[in-house]
């Protein structure tokens, strides 16, 4: 792979690195990234509370309130956290990228 | 902006794109490429039924099935529009990506 330097890419250029229609990159990211923090302990498939306090702090540090503060982040993770086992499963993750996309966006809630 | 020539980069490198940790990168992506197509007409908020097509044929033809069948994708548009207003905001429809990711990343449904 070439080295590369800082530089930013229009989302047109980002559509080079794999050939795929972005949106579908960004949402294949997105589970790849839910799977290696998943897989850091227990089952491969959830997150326990370790690894959703990880995930949280270092790949929604922007976009989550108190990221740092585990409290805070067990408050949230307890939410999200349907079927109250104490791990979250893909889709009960995927309600938080959902809350946070909206607001991002700044559609209404 | 330098000009690219097509390679792949690895998503460590993708982080160098926007300084974004890439989880937020991927949302802001999703939100940015809902927002193009809800644009083209009526409300910029919403997916009318040919912006859905369009955004579906262009951006999600390798995720969803018959991606260029209209008939397909005006069913899979009326079991996303929860309040059968014709239109989709954007929560309805995350619950499609929310379906395609669920189903890329091979988990239980």
């Amino acid at each position: 792979m070439l080295p590369l330097t800082a530089f930013s890419l229009s989302e047109k250029q980002v559509h080079l690195f794999d050939f795929h229609p972005i949106m579908e990159s960004a949402i294949g990211v997105l589970v790849s990234q839910f799977k290696a923090y998943a897989g850091k302990d227990g089952s491969s498939d959830t997150l326990s509370r370790d690894e959703f306090q990880k995930l949280v702090k270092s790949e929604l540090s922007n976009f989550v309130k108190n990221a740092s503060d585990p409290a805070a982040i067990d408050q949230l993770m307890s939410s999200l956290d349907m079927d109250n086992d104490g791990e979250l499963c893909f889709l009960e993750f995927w309600q938080l990228i959902g809350r946070l996309a909206n607001k991002h966006g700044g559609f209404s809630q």
